[in-house]
């Protein structure tokens, strides 16, 4: 069996370091592996519309600001299919027959479902939309008979959803889908970065976050301000490294060559920890580190970007193929979903002649 | 503005004289009036499987059942388009955009959806499918901007469900919509015809139903077993009109023309009612004469539909035609929709320019 990956972003915004580290870097690394037979990965806007249905403005600016990201972070529509979630119809095909397989109550009890509505402050007034995406991601991941989902483990429920529709599926109707493996991260700092205020989550709205494509100066500005240890007063006092921004991040990006090359008096990050802990390591010092250790991570990316902002409507055409690839392979799913729940009526030949003949025998 | 009805029925076995009475013969009338400039006449398979998706065959052996109905009772391919709800994609599409206009609160209000939910028992494990009905029941309506919906009375919050959406939609994104009209039955006997039995609900498990398939002899003895007035016992007892089911039969078929051949003794319905509750009147003469009123008007229907029996491969080419003529509508409607909503991208030269120049001024 082919060893297939599904992943992909909502185009709510530009992409940040967050996302970079929590998933964009991987990405990029499993493709370039070659140990994956095929990669979608989608531009989620139909299910950033289900609760941005007033502002799809706000969707439609987005999608190429992803798939910039995308491509300037190594992302190749050579090795992968990068598309747009509502340019591929079948999906929401899809989604309309697995729909029948959900009850209402098993979607309240999914608990991905019930933080994400806390989040929104959705309360009684739910939409629809958004109170069916775990039936709709089901669809996404299916369509393309995806065997691979990398995500974080707030999304488990999700994944576990999509598994229970294709077991439903396969023995209601005929084995046609495939029951999707989640792939965790490998590395766990990664599952979850900060704002550069401390904040639990980086939000365009807190403007806490780094983009990808900030520039050189944003990010020196950025990392210069970012939220420490309020108790660390003086250099000599014992820091905190827990809940310590410029930490955290040093977790997600620094290596050992980081330190060989910027920070040769320490040979690793357990050592500068340790040093902050027993005091005597001021703040600006580990942040001139974090600095040199982002800006050389987001310079070729920055670079990359640059390039194809000179032609956004190459861009627009690599999504345009992407598209069209990923519609041609849902299509196919979607033909043999239905010729198993045998609403293939036209092409049932055996059906026509069997009713057929029924009618001849009464005469 | 062109006036367009949709209507339809779900293929959960074959049509019956309450069919035939409630909207059926109707809706023959309409598209004989000249007065429609379009009538599509949906199979709703997809509905019918939200509620029966472990039983597809059930749906699939009865879709050529409710076609041969359709056909023999004068629904005529050259007028209206019939065709079958799963074959029109676009409408699954539809139905997911509006979901995000719809919060799970009001589906949870809505009263037919109550109601039905609570006829079939489903309390906790209502399928997602079967709750959403009145989102694609809105996208099977909008699809065609049908302007006129001949439904019953119970069916009058669904259409309100359909009128919002399309009010929410016109106001968020354009004015694409259109806000259709109910037609409501122009006869009160016909709007529930019951059982033979005077139960309610004619039901194929209560094995109290007339189909229109069924044969002069079937129709004879289910006539001759229908309920009347238990108190009249004796053909001089007084009897009652009240809730029996003969009567309610004659209201919605009896004419004048009928007394004139067949009980010429006497002028009128109401003249013969009046016979009945004075007492000296007895069932089986009045069963006789639903006999003959009935198989007058079922003979030609029985006649047709032999004909259209000895070719089934035809009638499925009738289906898929007015298939392919509903998609052609519905994907019209559709890319309006998109266009709307403004997620037709790839088309939307506007868009990538003006990205494209956004990003040639920042450089």
């Amino acid at each position: 069996m082919d060893k297939i990956i599904l992943t992909g972003d909502r185009p709510t915004g530009r992409l940040h370091v967050g996302h970079y580290v929590g998933s964009l870097r991987r990405r990029v690394e499993l493709q370039n592996s070659g140990e994956f037979d095929k990669i979608f990965i989608m531009i989620a806007d139909a299910q950033a519309l289900t609760d941005n249905f007033d502002n799809p403005e706000k969707i439609r600016q987005n999608i190429i600001e992803v798939a910039l990201d995308y491509l300037s972070c190594g992302l190749d529509p050579a090795k992968s299919t990068l598309f747009i979630q509502s340019q591929v119809s079948e999906l929401t095909e899809l989604t309309f027959f697995y729909s029948n397989l959900v009850t209402v109550s098993r979607l309240q009890r999914n608990p991905t479902v019930k933080s994400e509505i806390k989040m929104r402050n959705f309360e009684a007034s739910i939409p629809v939309g958004f109170f069916n995406y775990p039936i709709s991601q089901a669809a996404d991941i299916t369509a393309f008979k995806a065997t691979t989902v990398p995500v974080g483990e707030d999304q488990l429920p999700m994944i576990e959803q999509t598994r229970e529709i294709v077991r439903k599926f396969n023995s209601i109707y005929d084995e046609v889908l495939v029951e999707p493996e989640v792939l965790l991260p490998d590395n766990e700092a990664c599952l979850r970065l900060p704002g550069i205020d401390g904040k639990q989550k980086m939000s365009k709205s807190l403007g806490n976050c780094i983009y990808l494509a900030d520039t050189e100066k944003d990010v020196k500005t950025k990392i210069m301000s970012m939220y420490t240890d309020p108790t660390h007063i003086q250099v000599s006092d014992p820091g905190h490294i827990e809940g310590n921004t410029v930490f955290t991040y040093l977790d997600a990006f620094s290596t050992k060559a980081h330190f060989e090359e910027y920070l040769p008096e320490y040979s690793c990050l357990d050592e500068l920890k340790d040093h902050y802990k027993r005091g005597g390591l001021g703040d600006v010092k580990i942040k001139k580190f974090l600095n040199n250790v982002i800006q050389e991570e987001l310079a070729p990316i920055r670079a990359k970007r640059a390039e194809y902002e000179k032609d956004i409507p190459t861009v627009y055409d690599i999504l345009k193929k992407g598209s069209d690839a990923a519609r041609e392979v849902a299509a196919q799913t979607l033909s043999e979903v239905k010729r198993a729940m045998k609403i293939n009526y036209f092409e049932d030949e055996e059906l026509i002649r069997a009713q057929a003949e029924k009618y001849s025998d009464i005469r």
